[in-house]
């Protein structure tokens, strides 16, 4: 089983950040995520991971709305990896790194700098970006329509891919007698001129040590699992229970087989958020402490995209039928209507339930917790999972302390890591250089 | 005096690779950046500076020829400042970022995180892009014009400085009781709409530590600096003599009052590379020897913008007449065809000549260059040095073992760091926020 550590700023749970054991400002507080690094490598976790927006992202009705939401004060990923990485040995570290408004030479050049910073131990989350705040901060009057921004981020991937083949492996001799540093002969320039792109390379940046940083994908709509089957050696979902989260398993992986990949050549890791007590009284009472510190307004702006502005509506009345489709997160409103079917809830218990941003909460003993994770593991719902913790410190460190040994002690997670790079712990092919390949066929 | 450490990949001059001592691949081996770092923390550099390129940058004629550059693979900058910021406390790290291929949002955004990541010891050195190969990596078929690429860097900036201020200092009051996370009257949103770029905001990252981070700016036309004279608190130059540096200091100096700036709020510092051995023959015969290691198809690579390609004439024949103009670094341009006027040397002799890339060489004794640092520094030529190491590791190890003490003896250099921030080191003022100074002026 593998396992990421998913860091939402202030944690993942809209109220966690109000807990009176919270670290305050933690989003931004550096010290404390190089200590949590440090822990969670002592604890041989795979990975930490970072979603990314490239805005404040809300759909709050105003400023006044807003401010009752914590996600809005983030580092950047790809320079706090670059930190973490420095003060960690084994350690990987995946980020999101957008292709609608980036430059594919920009994303290639970063994560090669950051794969040789870390020795290889980084991975690259491939996301579209679905927000209207993230359209206006980059010039545009609408954010792209759904289908196009995944034609684009296939192009974007094959730029960034050919980038980092800008050089064979071993294309620097660094000849101090002849003067000669690099094999002109081992230099491939992409030369590539695409329906989104010109890009001529080559990349200024010696080939990653990985060959190919780790590819990440995240979408779960079609467009998205084409583009994971296609390229995705993790595959980050939410998927709320085992028989969902087996139907996407055997779906993704059926999907590798129309590209020549074999079901191996990637793992399916669900997103899960643990509400962990030393007995199951502890976790549901956590749990509801939680719920509580959700404020109305911060529940009531997270449904204006599937339901528009309820601010007018009873919070104890019931919830009316959501919109008809919307162009944000395909995958995340389908499954929120297909949930509301045939149910009559209040609006009040609806922002109860969506106050984990729609993550599969488990609420439990380090014992139950364990119990589903293994459920959902050995009956090929997924190959490991991504943990969310509802808020920073206290519920990580728990994780470390309790969650982690029980899963060693049954079998389930290593108590080593496997080598130095990220691909070897996850047990990852290294990508092969196109000229090696063709060579290797000739043969 | 203030002091930067110039990090060219395999070091500024083009032969330093092939020395014997030289490290082979500096330019990608991260631990030996981390050693450094730490060891110019300990002779209290103020700052360590990265220029940058989004391209392989060379004239070269050809792939043969331009496989002679050891300035091919290098760290991308703000990635590696990030992870030399987690294993040292007091260090700044200044790093280049185009204006020309990059979106505000990005740029804003990465500089706020690396402030709050380092506690507020960072700056940005604001540049154009002027080289063909960078607009041939971004969708262009030729890079912008001189003129017009400056004008979009002022309107840049000013992107650049409204996310910074898209929240006040204080803004961020994360009131558990409340649950407001942020005080709405704090948040100004920029809503940025200019000829070049329309950019909403607000940024996802609190304002920085520093205020903004400090500004750097390398421009020395004239373009370059009015630009400098508005916003810069570096200005980074290439100067060959005392006399162009004075004469330079007092012209961007001056251009400081036109916008209402105090001289005191800039600091001139010169590019210089120390070729330094404990006799000055020794320096000497290192001087030489470098100069011999410079293979010759590398020398007529870099003289192909000012030149043509000279390919064709004999080495040890005279230089023919410069190019009339280049829309390359227009600064560098005029400066050579300025130094060539009336003179007949040999294209061997001018490679020679050319071996530091321009940079202003100073070989001698550690007394004998504090000797020439301290002669400009009190003349009023600088306000501190940028070193470039000519290779890596040996020169810069006796920098930090002979030049610092010589200079700490003549109390020219600070013995210990005056403040946390790189501002605070520098002597920088922090900048108010506007929400702030209306206040104030209002008052």
């Amino acid at each position: 089983m593998k396992l990421g550590l998913n860091l939402v700023g202030n944690g993942a749970h809209g109220g966690g950040w109000r807990m009176p054991d919270a670290h305050v400002g933690s989003s931004l507080d550096f010290q404390l995520w190089k200590r949590l690094a440090i822990l969670a490598e002592r604890a041989k976790f795979h990975f930490m991971f970072w979603a990314d927006g490239i805005a404040v992202r809300s759909s709050a009705r105003d400023e006044t709305q807003l401010s009752y939401d914590s996600r809005i004060d983030v580092f950047e990923p790809l320079t706090v990896m670059a930190a973490l990485a420095a003060v960690t040995e084994r350690m990987g570290f995946v980020a999101s790194a957008s292709t609608t408004y980036n430059e594919p030479y920009h994303v290639a050049r970063k994560f090669a700098s950051l794969d040789h910073i870390s020795g290889g131990r980084v991975g690259w989350n491939v996301v579209t970006s679905w927000s209207e705040q993230e359209a206006l901060n980059f010039g545009r009057e609408a954010h792209m329509e759904h289908s196009l921004r995944y034609k684009q981020a296939e192009e974007f991937v094959d730029v960034v891919f050919g980038l980092w083949d800008s050089w064979e492996d071993d294309a620097f001799i660094r000849d101090k007698a002849t003067g000669q540093y690099f094999d002109p002969a081992r230099l491939h320039t992409p030369h590539h001129r695409g329906e989104h792109f010109t890009v001529r390379g080559p990349l200024n940046v010696a080939r990653p040590l990985q060959g190919y940083p780790v590819i990440a994908q995240a979408g779960s709509s079609g467009p998205g699992q084409d583009l994971a089957g296609r390229t995705a050696e993790l595959v980050y979902t939410m998927q709320k229970s085992r028989a969902d989260a087996v139907a996407f398993y055997s779906s993704v992986k059926s999907r590798f087989a129309a590209h020549g990949r074999s079901a191996e050549s990637s793992l399916v890791m669900p997103g899960m958020m643990p509400i962990m007590g030393r007995t199951l009284q502890e976790a549901k009472d956590r749990a509801e402490q939680l719920q509580e510190l959700i404020h109305p307004e911060l529940g009531l702006a997270a449904l204006i995209p599937s339901f528009g502005d309820l601010g007018g509506y009873p919070l104890d009345g019931p919830v009316p039928a959501p919109l008809a489709d919307t162009n944000s997160v395909k995958s995340a409103h389908a499954r929120l209507a297909k949930e509301m079917e045939g149910k009559s809830i209040t609006i009040r218990q609806l922002i109860h339930q969506r106050s984990a941003s729609g993550h599969h909460v488990v609420v439990g003993t380090p014992a139950s917790i364990a119990d589903e994770m293994e459920d959902w593991f050995v009956n090929r719902g997924c190959d490991g999972w991504n943990i969310l913790p509802p808020f920073f410190p206290a519920p990580v460190e728990e994780v470390f302390e309790l969650l982690i040994p029980e899963l060693q002690r049954r079998g389930l997670f290593h108590t080593e890591y496997e080598g130095k790079t990220l691909r070897e712990n996850l047990g990852l092919a290294r990508p092969t250089h196109p000229a090696k390949r063709s060579a290797a066929a000739a043969e």
